[in-house]
């Protein structure tokens, strides 16, 4: 009886012209892009988002971008098609670009203000909603084999620093010295800001929550991430980052925030998220990209909008996700100048981009 | 008019006598508690959930809890008569709480498997959706102190282990010698676990997610929190916690991860979670019992029960919540034996309960 009552209350308000649902939804989509369907399957990737300009990339530059995106795609891609796991597939991909020094996340990682490497992964399970989330290390060669340890291996979703690598030796996980997240390109971008802060200590700051944050520079905060459908129906998603250049406090971002950076539910969606992760976590991004699914039975690409050019916008902060619902449909969203991102088409070719195509 | 479809279809769906929405809503609740309402005011404070059944606390021990919550409860509500902010409210009761060794947060901290103290805390501003957390501390007298200046006083959410410590330097915040978390109570219950690990490990153990956590001893999950509702219509929400009993691994629960343990939006509501936190962190409880506010229109007592009853229930995790909306509506939802907790009730007294009652 009540729950007829709250029924009826409920259409009233959806069919009222004043509904905020009515007056909230952004212009709709032009597409909805699909996974391969037959069978069905998807795959997609990231490489972080910020301002990436064209223009700004060296044509050799791109091609580089463009190669190592498509390789760790056809990768993940080629597993899924073998038959393995979506999250065999989300693993294989995102190793792949942890262990390439383009992108900020195991080996390419950024430095901290201290020039330390500080990283942080995540994974999850839309079968079951098991997630595995490591944050603050310092040794693991890929953080997001240790993450899905900590999920598969340990009744813990969530470890962080000399705990989580202690947890890493007892699964025989890689560790490395420091030295190997060293890279002169990374070196050199902290220098390049501690320089810029030097400068600005001189001058009045300004005032207010993002004071230091006022001024990034390029790829100051980059991530890695994959989503994926396997032949079984089962989605999956990771995240892995070095986190934001000169980071100070032992900073977290929204990668290892299961709900914020990455999330994954058969029933809704799976989505890896990357940009400003404070902003990420205030609204949890991933997390509320699938309640609208789940909650308005939204398309995957319509929430993801709402998400990011309208919350995530007011709120001043920016970047994007990627996602894949249980047909495989895809969602791309960003509202930075650019997403480094690839996913498998309808017809099961790769399509890499790096702008506002 | 593509939204008028999208809202035809989604009326559909509601009226249809198959809507899963119509068959998933748990039975209706018998009444809806409100705060003070002229003017109108909320204050709720938990202290933890867990096997906590009639009978298993003395009358001594009992009359000590219900005098504790009185006086944290009452001092927060003091606070927002006064004209304070929720967040002063939130800060103040949580302080009180972990200064108290009866409850597992602060000084009453439990042990970890290394015989340490590791505090985790978070708070979050339903005006602004600014959050903050710090995990893995050591030396923070009152980690709910530090979460509030990570939010007001540093571009982030979340900082962690050492350096969430420097920034506390930086801040003035209260260091104390790790000595000052000992007690003898919970240095029992470690020594318990401890024994019975060592009894377990000479017979085989169970597979499975949980097969470290399938004999919780009592209390072995606490955490102490608050959620309120200020004079100028702001909520604002915190949670505190020492983590689990024989931790391992720089363990991490639910209480500093913004979305699961802790979520205030004015929008919608402020809930603060205390319980099994890797189900909390896999469902993101407290975001979750928003999102049903905010995309379902549901009262707040109804999303915290489809939350704590149906999708924690179902994924076997346990614990509860106390929330508050805009309105001084109170939701209290527990799947557990008990759960401490106090609150302001419509005519301005307090309620102090512990058991199912």
């Amino acid at each position: 009886m009540t729950t007829s009552i709250l029924r009826f209350v409920l259409v009233a308000i959806l069919l009222s012209p004043f509904s905020a649902f009515a007056q909230k939804l952004p212009p709709p989509e032009t597409k909805q892009l699909q996974g391969p369907q037959n069978p069905r399957l998807g795959f997609i990737i990231h490489g972080g988002a910020g301002v990436i300009t064209r223009g700004s990339l060296t044509a050799e530059r791109e091609k580089q971008y463009r190669d190592k995106l498509t390789a760790a795609l056809l990768a993940g891609y080629k597993a899924l098609q073998s038959g393995k796991s979506s999250l065999d597939a989300v693993e294989i991909a995102i190793r792949i670009l942890e262990d390439d020094p383009f992108f900020n996340a195991g080996k390419g990682a950024v430095f901290t203000a201290d020039g330390k490497n500080e990283l942080d992964a995540s994974i999850m399970d839309g079968k079951t909603l098991a997630a595995g989330a490591v944050a603050g290390l310092h040794h693991v060669k890929n953080p997001i084999t240790l993450a899905r340890a900590v999920m598969e291996k340990s009744p813990h979703v969530m470890m962080i620093g000399d705990g989580a690598e202690q947890f890493a030796k007892t699964q025989n996980i890689e560790l490395v010295d420091e030295k190997y997240f060293w890279t002169q390109s990374r070196w050199d971008s902290l220098q390049k800001v501690l320089q810029q802060e030097k400068e600005k200590s001189t001058t009045p700051k300004p005032k207010g929550l993002s004071e230091n944050l006022s001024e990034l520079p390029y790829n100051k905060f980059g991530t890695v991430g994959a989503v994926a459908l396997d032949k079984n129906g089962n989605l999956a998603a990771g995240t892995s980052t070095g986190g934001m250049t000169n980071k100070k406090f032992g900073r977290v971002g929204d990668a290892p925030i299961i709900g914020a950076g990455t999330y994954a539910n058969n029933e809704t969606c799976a989505v890896s998220a990357t940009g400003w992760g404070e902003f990420f976590i205030r609204i949890g991004v991933a997390r509320d990209i699938c309640a609208l699914i789940e909650y308005r039975a939204l398309t995957i690409q319509r929430s993801a909008d709402i998400v990011i050019h309208q919350k995530l916008q007011k709120l001043g902060g920016d970047g994007g996700i990627i996602g894949l619902d249980k047909f495989g449909n895809i969602a791309i969203s960003f509202n930075s100048e650019g997403m480094y991102r690839a996913y498998i088409d309808a017809s099961g070719k790769p399509v890499v981009q790096i702008y506002k195509d």
